[in-house]
């Protein structure tokens, strides 16, 4: 017999919208903006460096359980220069994946039967991973009207007793939305008004130009805020599976029963060319941030052209698009674009309650020229 | 706030060991027989695979949720060599190292507040892990008169209807103690009468001579065996964090959804490596098996000639000592040997209750020359 927390998770999304590639027999190589993969090679330096630490007996062992205090310390730095947090390296944790370190936050915040607030649509994972840990996720609805950006005060109505945590994704997975910092400041408001953590996941922030908020730079900031990230994005190695947890040191402290628990340590083969890679590829970084930049505008254009479509929301990674009317529902729609289009991208409803109609274009996958083949693609529907 | 299942979670016990060790001012350096770290280095040509791999573009993408088939299908043809399975690739997933494996595991086999049976003295992780996900650890005890083997009879006698599983591993951690093939027939048979998972972690297998039973040739072994093992003792790479799940069809479809949540896929780098190494290290691997029986045996006559202190049980890689009568409990005497005399294990009670007089060692951190220094050093507590 199994576990009904595990039987009631979904089915992993991105190897289900896959599978439909298959259907494609047209003449192009399909069109595959499913995963938020980087769509360039890391850099040969990085690649160097870590080819060089994964060779040695040192990777091969046993490292602490939140990381080397090279890259704890070099991502603090970060964070003091990119958000003007005053945060020291023990204030960092180290995860093997952002999704782990997710999960692991959570576990910290939340037990069973409590419940957080998610914005929908929300990110699958998030979703998937408090299920598993039988809390409950309570729907926080986003709206093309507003951007796909929630509003603080129908936040604080879903609220009760039960409630720990309210979960942010900025710049958003799926929308691409990104939340003004005043609105970030307001949810951390709330979020310290009723002894709430506000976990913010900002995997895309290497993606936006200039400071994402001011959240650090309160004097409080260490008793409600946790904040997510990932090195697969901006780094373009997720196969090396490393993430990071910034909180205060209380937090930090739990968290590594349950780091010890689960990952032991990170994988250790790239930590060092990271920890070199923060401050040594800065500039690597904001170039690909305009690759990304001009990507997002290719897309809208591309977007723009194409009859009945909608293009509702577009930022860093993503571009969220809204059904012509009159044809099926996403569901039906993604399986048909990739049989007679070759476009494989996920449907909304992977995404949440309400989404039947929309379908997540990760753009950031693909090159400018294979951005432009999007209206021919998304008319064959 | 804080949830209670993490706060109630055991501190980590490697690293509150380690700080022991600053205590020892002696003139020779500290002998560490804490955590359970291979005291050899990696094979030569599995360290220049791994850095190859590593330093690929290839490497750093996102890989299959449940780890590259080649891996999958090598541990499968281990089994089928080493365990006369019949097992295809695809009843067999790498995760994040056996810890994210054992906690996926029981993911998918317990719900909170339902109830494991784990032998005591137990794996502190496995403890810790449950704990995590509100499983309530039920302990069946084994005693130094058994060999530290748990009894069939006792087990059956403790389960309830929210019992899910037993969980045994063998060779032990803490205690090194080996299970008999009878013994391990007995408990499934238990598990089959009654509806239940038999978890066997079998992370140090690769160090007993000959098949180590044969559960895997029963015709319904998919039904109810859940085999765990890792890549870190065998193949000393454990910062590479590589574990694997060998279960049947219906189980691996639910695991898929925990391993999607929180590892996505299991780090990349080290795994065409161990795909390379399992049928190409064979040799190597018997080798190490013998270097790992002498020291077994150094470590045995080394602690027979000391006053008082008594070797319960021994196997694999670990010792699991009685303190002599009159010293001091566990809890004192583990960080008295730091201070006194620059030896560092583990004490007794962080492997579970009724352990106040027990140590474990580690002696297949050491080579067979420093083990010989056990005598002088146990004898200054």
């Amino acid at each position: 017999m199994l576990s009904d927390t595990v039987r009631l998770t979904a089915e992993p999304p991105v190897p289900a919208a896959r599978e439909w590639a298959a259907r494609w027999t047209g003449p192009s190589p399909a069109l595959d903006l499913t995963q938020a993969a980087p769509g360039y090679p890391p850099h040969p330096e990085l690649l160097e460096r870590i080819a060089r630490a994964a060779g040695s007996p040192e990777a091969a062992r046993y490292g602490p359980i939140q990381g080397d205090p090279e890259l704890r310390q070099a991502l603090a730095d970060d964070l003091a220069e990119t958000c003007g947090a005053r945060i020291s390296g023990h204030e960092v944790a180290i995860t093997a994946g952002c999704n782990l370190g997710f999960a692991m936050a959570m576990k910290v915040i939340a037990a069973p039967s409590d419940n957080v607030l998610v914005p929908v649509p929300w990110y699958f994972s998030h979703q998937m991973a408090l299920t598993l840990q039988g809390v409950e996720v309570r729907a926080l609805p986003c709206r093309a009207a507003d951007g796909f950006v929630p509003s603080v005060a129908e936040a604080e109505s879903l609220l009760d007793p039960r409630t720990r945590a309210i979960v942010l994704v900025t710049p958003n997975n799926p929308t691409g939305a990104t939340y003004p910092p005043a609105l970030l400041e307001a949810f951390l408001d709330l979020c310290e008004r009723r002894g709430l953590h506000l976990v913010l996941d900002e995997t895309y922030r290497d993606f936006l130009e200039g400071e994402p908020h001011g959240l650090f730079r309160r004097p409080r900031w260490r008793e409600h805020l946790v904040h997510l990230y990932s090195f697969s994005k901006a780094y373009c190695v997720p196969g090396h599976r490393l993430g990071a947890i910034a909180a205060g040191a209380p937090f930090q402290a739990q968290l590594a029963k349950a780091l010890d628990a689960l990952q032991i340590c990170p994988a250790r083969a790239a930590q060092p060319a990271l920890a070199w890679a923060i401050p040594g590829l800065r500039g690597w970084r904001a170039a690909n941030r305009h690759v990304m930049a001009e990507r997002a505008e290719v897309c809208r254009a591309a977007l723009s052209g194409v009859a009945g479509w909608r293009l509702e929301a577009l930022g860093a990674y993503f571009a969220y698009l809204r059904l012509p009317e009159g044809t099926p529902d996403a569901a039906e729609a993604a399986p048909l674009l990739a049989e007679r289009a070759g476009l494989l991208c996920l449907p909304g409803p992977f995404f949440g309650p309400g989404q039947e109609r929309h379908l997540r274009l990760a753009f950031a996958n693909a090159d400018a020229a294979r951005l432009a083949e999007l209206p021919e693609r998304l008319s064959a529907l």
